[in-house]
């Protein structure tokens, strides 16, 4: 029997693609059993807009018209297993219950839930019990005389904080019931942080060595303002890798379980799960070192850190209706990179254009090395100096009012200005301005509120800045070095008055980094 | 027997205040039952800063000490009900639960939580079930031969949404112990909404007359960003206000419930309670009328809205340490207005300036319309034209561009030279900037990134556009007209070329406010 995973990428709320696509897969598949990510029929995360009358009225119209349409639709040996929200309402048509559901869909079931998610994730970016009511029971579906396991998505984690372990009670309900399951079935929208799929696939091959069947995990893809979801599901079975699908797109796969004959699993101690919920939530230290530092990646995950910019800097773009994108380059590090992931991203149809804006603090090198990045990238580069805008702000203050414009006044009129200027240039063409600000900048402040704060999107702002120089690294190394060597090796400055170095105002940002992820991370703050 | 309300102001966290104000009222106070509002220890809301080790760590602290002073010291017939945090934390020293209950200090109880809050609010602004447990029971305390019916907050509402009513289970519980309440008290932490406190009378009138008991209601006073408390504690009994405490500030009231003889209550259904939770989140729309417009505000309402503006506005110019305040004041009636509550709001030490920066459409009228507006309210205006710095744009990117400068892009360099002038005035003079944009146009997008959008706080961030104009109507029949009438009958319109109107590009005011109000308020769209 094929089991077949569809790692989709939708809109939220784009009923009308979403449910064509469904009925298209439908018609045209093979036999067997398709999986589709959890919340498919809706897209996920849905905060209030799960509340919304024209939201769930839409919705539940769609469904409605999917299953008279299935009712006269033949199933040739094959069931879907589609991820969706079960509302009962009010009788003035309120929500009353929402649940994130399992949605079978077969000649015997046309559009029934069969499996309630049972953990629902409230932590965090997650806020699932502010909306959805848990389910109360393991499912296990017979089909075609095989036991599939159901799970949505955070069932199969466990944690201290959790009453309830969905993968303990599964297990305790196959043996109760003398229960051999031939697969689990894991449906998810799980978004991607640095290094979560290793975690997923670890704790997967666990679960399939517990309840002895092989792991099936059916991820979505898509980009939803700040949270992505990068797909890369899999198929696994004792302590191997089955089957993986690709990550950041869409993708097709399937695995036969009949080719598996029945074996003897790995054992292992089945009271504590060696890896829990709150290890997706330790701060990203090395704690050996004294004082401790951020851990360094392997290029695995450097390539998925690159390869998620991308894709949440196109979705972003995608959504908004942009081709064209305008970014303010000033021959520092934050600049250089963020232009290149850009440059790496490009799609048939979209254009860059660097700006360069000088004042009269800018260094000869800045222009040289802006100029050197672009021709390396092929993107044009515009000099728009700030120098006389700066003069004459200055010249009418000085006329109208007595205060001093020196320091920080005069730097920040320097870095508005250039927000100004690459706004305006943004309203010409109808581009994207797209921000250069890093984690670390953005966490302490160190940047000009309306100045070099000001973009559509905060390419790096996910990155520390020794993450930046790292990742600068790794692209140059893996690309051909379109970044020079200068940028990565001249000490960061903004350049707002003669010398000025970030180290005037700010630790050492090895330092300040660490110091940074150990409060900014969830829970911790030492 | 007296019953203290201690209706008190503090700031999140500031636990040496926090902690010296209670004993400083344990040590000095008369005999009785003092209430202090919910989460009084800890400030409310705190989102994921109650999970911060150094924050918990640190409460955890202060509340030891408290209970160790308690041990000595000695209490007079006094019993302090004090709501707060109750943590049980893991080995490794994570929080396992949080509850937000009731501590009793009093001779017999040296800090222990009595009772659990039942109903954790989660929707809107609310989010209580991400961070805390669930209470399991009703509480009657006996003090002195006395019965106290304990309630935090949220309990005393009842909805469809809510599978359980602590009212009716408080009920249930007396009548099944043969208990006749002496009080019913609610501590609770409730930010003001328009029109909110007249529900909350209502509603504790209802649970007085079901209960048959005097209910005390103590609320905080404070502003949390976009949140404000509104204290406003009472003492109801039947149909009848006791005791009211003031809004928007500290106050202590108190009620000797002896005074009270045993009464029949006005017999009322006590199935179904007349005021439900959902009633908090009507649209404020008036449907007999077609199309329907936004309800109208009668004076105890727009008075309060009015000291609630003054109030937040206060709150988060002194926690951010700010003493003076720049506007940009356009001759419109949202500047006009805000510069208006400003000033009404004004303390000693605190000043106000007001600029005008003219463009080259902007009218006569504007100017004088201002100037008249600041020698009403005795503010400084100083006049700062942005005309040669938007020609100076002009022309450098004329010089550097192809692409026609006209239309949007011309409207918005006005705008965002206004906010790059108002913010180096701040950077000169260390002032807070004002936003004066109205809840209408931000919800429809109507105003310029960077530009007329700046600021440190949207004073009318939470009004539409026609509650700005009768806001400012009530204030200058309150006030002797301090807004010119001309401001008020012009027609709204951004200057930002010849002859423009906001009506250019929206639908009339009146119409526009009624479909937002219907759209963003909770869970309505039509």
């Amino acid at each position: 029997m094929q089991i077949f995973i569809h790692q989709t990428h939708h809109q939220i709320a784009d009923f009308a693609a979403i449910f064509k696509d469904l009925k298209a897969v439908m018609k045209s598949s093979q036999p067997g059993v398709h999986l589709f990510p959890e919340l498919f029929l809706t897209g996920y995360p849905l905060q209030d807009l799960c509340l919304q009358k024209s939201f769930f009225n839409t919705y539940l119209k769609f469904l409605n018209e999917l299953r008279q349409w299935c009712a006269q639709h033949e199933f040739h040996d094959q069931i879907f297993l589609v991820g969706g929200l079960d509302y009962a309402l009010t009788q003035e048509g309120n929500p009353l219950s929402i649940k994130n559901v399992i949605f079978e869909f077969s000649s015997q079931r046309k559009g029934q839930p069969i499996y309630t998610k049972r953990l629902l994730p409230n932590y965090d970016i997650f806020d699932e019990k502010k909306y959805f009511t848990k389910g109360d029971e393991p499912k296990v579906l017979n089909y075609q005389r095989k036991h599939f396991g159901l799970l949505i998505c955070e069932d199969m984690w466990a944690s201290t904080f959790y009453d309830l372990d969905p993968i303990e009670e599964l297990d305790l309900y196959c043996r109760e019931n003398g229960i051999q399951l031939d697969a689990v079935l894991n449906l998810s929208a799980s978004p991607y942080n640095m290094g979560k799929k290793q975690m997923r696939i670890q704790r997967g091959l666990e679960i399939s060595r517990r309840l002895k069947a092989p792991f099936f995990y059916a991820n979505r893809v898509g980009g939803e303002d700040e949270i992505i979801f990068d797909g890369g599901s899999f198929v696994l079975n004792d302590s191997e890798i089955l089957v993986e699908a690709k990550v950041f797109e869409a993708d097709q796969i399937c695995f036969d379980i009949s080719q598996l004959s029945r074996q003897t699993y790995a054992s292992q101690a089945v009271s504590k799960p060696s890896l829990i919920w709150e290890d997706l939530f330790e701060p990203r230290l090395d704690l050996d070192q004294s004082p401790p530092v951020l851990k360094t990646w392997d290029n695995n995950i450097q390539l998925s850190i690159l390869e998620a910019l991308k894709f949440g800097f196109q979705e972003y773009a995608t959504r908004n209706g942009f081709h064209s994108f305008s970014l303010a380059l000033s021959g520092g590090i934050d600049s250089a990179l963020a232009l290149t992931i850009m440059k790496l991203s490009l799609k048939p149809g979209q254009s860059i254009e660097a700006i360069y804006m000088p004042s009269k603090y800018s260094s000869d090198l800045s222009y040289e090395l802006s100029w050197q990045l672009c021709q390396n990238l092929g993107i044009p580069l515009k000099t728009l100096p700030i120098k006389s805008l700066h003069t004459s702000t200055q010249e009418i203050f000085q006329q109208n009012f007595t205060e001093s414009f020196q320091g920080l006044t005069d730097e920040n009129v320097q870095s508005r200005l250039r927000g100004l200027f690459i706004y305006t240039r943004s309203n010409q063409i109808g581009s994207m301005v797209v921000n250069t600000s890093n984690k670390s900048e953005l966490a302490v402040g160190y940047s000009t509120q309306y100045g070099d704060s000001v973009g559509a999107i905060s390419l790096l702002g996910d990155l520390y800045k020794t993450e930046v120089y790292r990742l600068a690294r790794y692209i140059n190394q893996k690309f051909d070095a379109p970044i020079p060597e200068s940028i990565i090796t001249r000490p960061p400055s903004a350049e707002l008055r003669p010398d000025q170095k970030d180290t005037d105002s700010l630790v050492p940002y090895e330092r300040l980094d660490a110091i940074l992820e150990s409060i900014l991370t969830y829970r911790h703050d030492k």
